[in-house]
């Protein structure tokens, strides 16, 4: 069995997105706090120069900079193609598994958004779900998956908590963000042990389908908003025929496809420039 | 009797605000919905270059460029300076009343932020609270409040609506903002036919205090944030001894002053980088 025995926990990848950043900064002042007898956890704040200046990036996502393709291009050279070569370089050969701590301006409570269906990830997600209702597993697409720095790992995963302004700190997802990574490293430091009953867990998991932008004119301006009655219901069914947006001299717009779907990214703010009002997904039950 | 027939509505002058914004490209689109028989308004798009690269400002703030002393500074030409100097130009001797439009990621609801003690300002502010309790009045301390786009006209007032993430748009704060501009279009046409009746008001007031920084430590960085019992908490009051900071090992830290206070702008996301955590304010009874 593969010990987990070196673990990185990544913040701030997206500069305005604070409780990763924070978390960081706590982690360094206290690293007895994700230290476990056989578990050693390094911090990293990947994108120093976008939390300095509060934004996202400075120059592109880094979020979708790791990519091989990308991460082999010697042309692509902006900061944060640099700075993923960098991570990439610090992080693939030296750590068994990465977290990336990210928030979000939809209502993700806290998601985790694993980076495959390794069969450890999907036990860790199923045990952390049965522990606390609030948790939900989100799977990306692969294609846009291996675009994120928790790809630089064969075991990695997102954990994508909301909702929050970018920019601000919210104490209360702040721990329970902290507590989330405390019982991964529980978790890990018992994998180690081999004593993690083994167990056949029932896990939901929201498959993403694809995604809607907003309704634009030929000028490419939006022209309807989120409805309010799908604001902030991430993770609830969307059923045909109920509204999706409505226009600004408001007409609501509704959902027309067949299936029922659970939105997700319901009105995040860094998916407006990307063309994205939210993403569709399936939700379907496994097992692990 | 003074007539208000020409007024400015103002939007984006923070580029990452959207309410505002696509309110002024709706009215655009619709410029009959705020014509008034004996009001005309124009539009303003006050900080287009920001609002393309979604954010507060390109170069400095420009809700803080309108001092009399920063309008005749021929030395100040940042991009916002210039803007100031344009709009003062633009607006200051061809327009009664200026409405200037703004989003808070606090929850401020809808919150009038008047320029002046103007007895028709004050009319105006105590009519819109009686037909809506969500309605609040908060004056800033004159020394903020003459740097505001909104001091250009002698009668101008900010509408601050949240609570918002910064770069989303809300619809159901999109449509109470619109809501909110008819009534005081309405009023003005009223007012101007000579038809309000006179009627004696009892205005609650929120008189800006003071600012209140986050906890920091030597080097500046933020060890606390507000306390999720004082989250969006706005306009509530905080009394002595009750929490408002918790520190990132949660330690809460409490208020200490002796008298209540009503913390408003708690936790604005745009305030992280003035050193402000929220803005202490007075509660005050005053008859209009």
């Amino acid at each position: 069995m593969q010990q987990i025995n070196r673990i990185a926990i990544v913040g701030g990848t997206h500069g305005n997105e604070f409780t990763g950043v924070y978390l960081i900064k706590k982690f360094e002042q206290y690293p007895n706090l994700i230290q476990r007898p056989s578990v050693e956890a390094i911090t990293l704040l990947s994108n120093p120069q976008a939390f300095a200046i509060t934004r996202r990036y400075v120059d592109k996502d880094l979020n979708r900079c790791f990519s091989s393709d990308d991460l082999s291009d010697a042309t692509l050279s902006t900061y944060e193609d640099q700075q993923a070569k960098n991570i990439q370089n610090l992080l693939s050969s030296q750590v068994d598994l990465v977290v990336d701590l990210h928030s979000t301006t939809a209502n993700m409570g806290l998601t985790i958004i694993p980076g495959s269906r390794h069969p450890l990830i999907l036990q860790l997600a199923a045990y952390l779900c049965s522990n606390n209702p609030e948790v939900k597993v989100c799977y990306s697409r692969p294609e846009q998956a291996r675009n994120f720095l928790s790809s630089v790992c064969k075991l990695g995963f997102v954990i994508e908590v909301g909702p929050v302004a970018q920019g601000v700190l919210s104490a209360e997802l702040f721990f329970k963000t902290e507590q989330l990574l405390t019982q991964v490293l529980d978790y890990l430091e018992d994998y180690n042990q081999g004593i993690i009953p083994q167990k056949d867990y029932k896990l939901t998991i929201y498959q993403h389908l694809n995604f809607i932008d907003y309704p634009r004119n030929q000028n490419g301006e939006i022209q309807a908003m989120v409805h309010p009655q799908l604001q902030f219901k991430d993770y609830q069914p969307l059923h045909s025929g109920e509204p999706m947006f409505l226009t600004l001299d408001h007409q609501a717009i509704a959902y027309t496809g067949k299936s029922t779907v659970y939105p997700v990214f319901i009105n995040e703010a860094a998916y407006y420039e990307k063309g994205i009002a939210m993403c569709l997904t399936e939700k379907q039950e496994i097992f692990v």
